[in-house]
């Protein structure tokens, strides 16, 4: 929605360039000499001084040659933006899109250095040599898979240097999305188990059915579990059933009369829905922190989950359960956290292998 | 969030039964005397009549039993609820489903028939004898897989049948939701084509980039092509890039300045992202029928689409291309479909075989 910008263009193209300071092109940087370490770094913090003279990285030079700070050569040949942009895109592979994100952040008041992962980014109201920066922005296309254990590795350095990890997603057309990474330890506030059941529940083709009229309302009553198909019978998820027996609040057979084991039960439901067992230890997981889970479908995920009894109207998470090997397409994570967000919701991923941690991905206004 | 029915459960199962009759089991079918043809089919269109007597479905004998009009023996013996609900879902494959979109249906004011591939169901103040069915109701699970071939195919037989189709999808902890189902042919009133340019536009890493300030310009006011990346250069996304070639509107290089022709590009935009060609297709299509499309990876789907220039604040639809083999997973289809409706846009699927058909799926509370 550019159409604002379009009056604006021909504006800073043609300004007086007295200014233009001249560097040269050498190997992925571009060298200035003394005068770019006052005017460049000194007042608006562009470049790292070596010496006598300044280091800028190619994002920060294509911005410096597009806004006529400075000109830059490479052998004694002049290069002007298209020409410096196409050598830098065939130097740094996505050039662009650090490009498209260090302009973006630049023109709102951000000043900005370079990092392994894409940029250091300094909160409002500081700059390199006053405060250290606040996030580490993560520049990606969201073309890219991201492997979970990448993004995991970002966060576990962030955490250690004490910034917040942000990812910048550029769209095919070069839109931006930014996202904040945390890790949770979510909690909440429901502790009872539910009385043991007399009667034994059945499994039908995809879920159980507990017969009992005053059973079935003391276990939707005292646990949320299930659901009422009418005045008398309440139908569990394989889920919630799988955790029920296992606490040893029920038995469960099937329709032949045979009882069945965690084991039998959980090999049945695993061929109903082969990633039974990484839902069901998410599942284990959040009802041990206190927490209510229900299943997400409506919102796409595993689960919507309520921090306690008493907001049962309005669930806080979304929360999706992935193994630790998972590989995000980020066009899903942008329709997941979007629609956790327009509904008032957190949207997070439960990572599952020897221990089950959690990570939140919520939209951010940098 | 059914914690106020849980209130009123005792309510019906203490009632009198004074209006019991009785029913026999036989085969997939219950069969009542001729009290049956007046009593449930005369005042409540239960069943249907076969001479004498009444043939009732198993769902409705479920519910009968439930609600206790009628008892219902086997051989002899007579079988209650629980035994003739584990009976029936012996003989008909996920009969729960059934029986939950029965009863919820029903219970709220609608006359139903049983039909191929779920209920016929007709419109409110309508019955059986008394005008047409209005709905088909396929019912299903969010666990099971929908074949595209096999939604085309109900679709086709109810617009035969000058029918809405509707999707009952029943999800793990069995709430129901009602998704309907219709063809579209998508238009709009943006019809103009672009100036051809002088300048040539250069393909970067996956994208297009136009250096011409004036053309940059144009291209985007005058077909939403493209993103400003700043006061002077466009970039343009592969299949608009892709597009605007075809049409005969600006050639394409390489970085090494070597021109692409429509094989070539389309080749390297495929290694790209590989459902590039399918993308392409219905990008194509909606530009010919007079719409805007742009990337919809703000919402998870392939586009996201204009009707009009001038509307150009509010997108219209959300749509997704996929190949004639498709197969939906509800889970993604319902995600989908409710961050559609979330924004206030329209879900639909472009069908690309030889041709490309649309069908657009919406929400619908019946």
């Amino acid at each position: 929605m550019n159409f604002q910008l379009a009056g604006r263009w021909n504006l800073r193209i043609f300004e007086e360039d007295n200014m233009t300071l001249s560097g040269e092109l050498t190997g992925n940087v571009v060298i200035t000499g003394k005068q770019g370490l006052g005017e460049l770094h000194g007042t608006s913090f562009y470049g790292r001084p070596k010496g006598e003279t300044l280091e800028l990285s190619l994002t920060e030079s294509a911005y410096l040659i597009y806004i006529k700070k400075i000109t830059v050569k490479c052998a004694e040949e002049e290069l002007d933006f298209e020409r410096f942009f196409i050598r830098a895109s065939n130097i740094i592979k996505n050039f662009e899109l650090f490009y498209i994100v260090y302009k973006d952040l630049r023109e709102r008041g951000y000043y900005i250095q370079p990092s392994d992962i894409g940029f250091r980014v300094y909160p409002r109201g500081g700059h390199p040599g006053k405060g250290p920066a606040e996030f580490l922005v993560f520049v990606t296309s969201e073309r890219i898979p991201l492997l979970l254990s990448g993004l995991k590795k970002h966060l576990d350095n962030s955490d250690n240097k004490k910034k917040r990890l942000i990812l910048a997603i550029v769209d095919e057309e070069s839109d931006i999305t930014h996202y904040e990474v945390r890790k949770l330890i979510p909690s909440g506030s429901s502790v009872q188990k539910p009385k043991k059941l007399h009667s034994v529940v059945t499994l039908l083709e995809d879920r159980c059915m507990v017969w009992h009229p005053e059973e079935s309302k003391m276990l939707h009553k005292e646990g949320f579990f299930g659901k009422p198909i009418d005045e008398g019978h309440l139908q569990l998820s394989l889920v919630e059933s799988c955790y029920l027996m296992n606490s040893g609040v029920m038995e469960i057979e099937k329709r032949d009369h045979e009882k069945l084991d965690f084991a039998e039960f959980s090999d049945i439901a695993t061929r109903i829905e082969s990633d039974f067992m990484l839902k069901y230890k998410v599942y284990e997981k959040l009802r041990y922190s206190g927490l209510v889970p229900k299943t997400g479908f409506k919102f796409g995920t595993h689960f919507r989950v309520y921090k306690s009894f008493d907001s049962i109207s309005h669930s806080d998470y979304l929360v999706h359960a992935i193994s630790h090997d998972h590989i995000f397409s980020l066009q899903q994570v942008s329709r997941a956290v979007r629609l956790a967000n327009s509904v008032k919701k957190e949207m997070i991923y439960a990572v599952v292998s020897d221990s089950i941690e959690f990570i939140i991905l919520g939209r951010v206004r940098l």
